[in-house]
């Protein structure tokens, strides 16, 4: 795709995530026809509100595409034993075949710890480093984190063309920069990481053919981030004064410049939940030799 | 350190190491003086040249410091299970604290499986997933692979600044590319990972203030990969046709724009075992709450 064809487009992430679900539907279908149902564990210590927010997303995704759910809601307060101990018995239950954590954890809980205790061949959302050194060894058998999933899933739906591509991508977290970027990688785009350090970080992101931006500081990418024809990819969630969401990307402000840029809301956010019903179908055959 | 001030300077890995030696030296006499040597196993599957070449490196940088080595050699064409077996009982044994095991491994065995047998406290090269995940996590607590620990002792050593720069990494392999360029990253740096897909490879390396070529091409890095003033990290060791050493920079075609390089051989790779026998006193601690 020429990427000065399509000056201005937003792509949705409503469409890939329909794509994605589409295509799972078939999968459980003949799964459930095999006798097998997926199922996903969800495990939330506390009610924290986006918790919930993406919890109601993710449980509607699921019954949409026919995977079981189970939510295991746990006091703010729980003790780190009883935690693992949690986890001990989804990874021994036959029937949970997918589980995600809810993080940050509470204080009290030590990440460190409590990542090692989830099975890797049930951790959908790159919780355990091993599913975490797979993504960057470039090791397809694992699951990268869903929202770096679904920036490639979003690139690749819109037919983004990656290899040789320089990427920049804005954000060095070890739950999206990082993996992203190592996903990019593997596509064989040319990939540089930025962030705050950065020096003439302006310059540097409009050095690139394709822009994530995942910092999480609201509208900070501005029209000299952004090449003339550059796709964006913004993954920002953050919320304005005004109680509305925003992205990374000022994006009234890239809009004329760039070919392709994705809204906030409506844009990563809405294929991540797809991601992890896909996951949670992967993990499902995996465990069942399929 | 202004990058334009030492033009053409060669900076070897002799001094880097020897600095790193002789504060080893001073923490394996205060280990022994409390009863405990540390101590590296390597695990060599058949004689490969170059093993073997590394392996009397290794072991006379270790005699130097006062670290205990076992070499097990094995036979090439060792069963799977018995090379397991091998590492389990190494992992138990209480007097090792390091193990090297030579790579890649004879074809029957299977490095998927065997990479999480090695336990990752005695990982020193980083083998175990675990450790790939902790350096790309910024975790010091783990053992980087010991050449892209090198690459950014070299770096520190001469007092090249890391802070906002741009580095380009040229490769993009699991032992040496991408931990090398999540070490520079947690320094810091702007990092940019090139490969053989990337569009315009001299113009992308030539705008990298610090360039670190780790591709195995001989010579490949020419005069116009390079920024006038940048430095060089040369990680390759290529044998030519005449049977001497080069590095994947054409050493000779650069020297007078950059301003420092290191040289092949008597660079980099000097200063991997240092760093080795610095991993196995590391480890020794650890395993010892010191």
């Amino acid at each position: 795709m020429n990427l000065t064809s399509n000056r201005g487009n937003i792509i949705k992430g409503k469409p890939v995530a329909d794509k994605i679900s589409e295509s799972l539907i078939k999968e459980v279908d003949e799964l459930v026809n095999e006798g097998i149902t997926p199922k996903l564990a969800i495990v939330r210590a506390g009610s924290r509100g986006d918790d919930l927010a993406y919890e109601r997303g993710a449980l509607k995704r699921c019954q949409n595409i026919g995977i079981d759910t189970e939510v295991f809601e746990l006091p703010e307060d729980i003790a780190q034993e009883e935690y693992i101990d949690l986890l001990k018995k989804i990874n021994n239950d036959k029937n949970i075949h997918g589980v995600l954590c809810f993080r940050p954890l509470p204080k009290q809980l030590d990440e460190k710890v409590i990542k090692y205790a989830i099975c890797p061949e049930k951790d959908i959302d790159c919780f355990n480093p091993i599913n975490f050194a797979k993504v960057v060894e470039g090791d397809k058998s694992g699951f990268p984190p869903c929202t770096a999933q679904a920036v490639l899933e979003i690139l690749k739906f819109y037919e983004v063309e990656l290899k040789g591509k320089k990427v920049t991508v804005l954000g060095r977290s070890n739950v999206v920069g990082k993996p992203a970027a190592m996903l990019l990688l593997a596509e064989h785009a040319t990939v540089t990481i930025c962030h705050s350090r950065t020096i003439d970080l302006p310059k540097v992101a409009s050095d690139a053919d394709i822009l994530v931006a995942a910092v999480g500081k609201a509208k900070m990418a501005t029209a000299d981030f952004v090449k003339e024809g550059a796709v964006v990819v913004d993954v920002g969630i953050n919320i304005t004064e005004d109680g509305n969401l925003c992205g990374d990307v000022d994006t009234d402000g890239v809009i004329d410049k760039v070919s392709m840029i994705t809204p906030v809301p409506a844009g990563v956010g809405s294929v991540t939940t797809s991601i992890l019903a896909k996951h949670v179908v992967k993990a499902c055959k995996l465990q069942n030799n399929r």
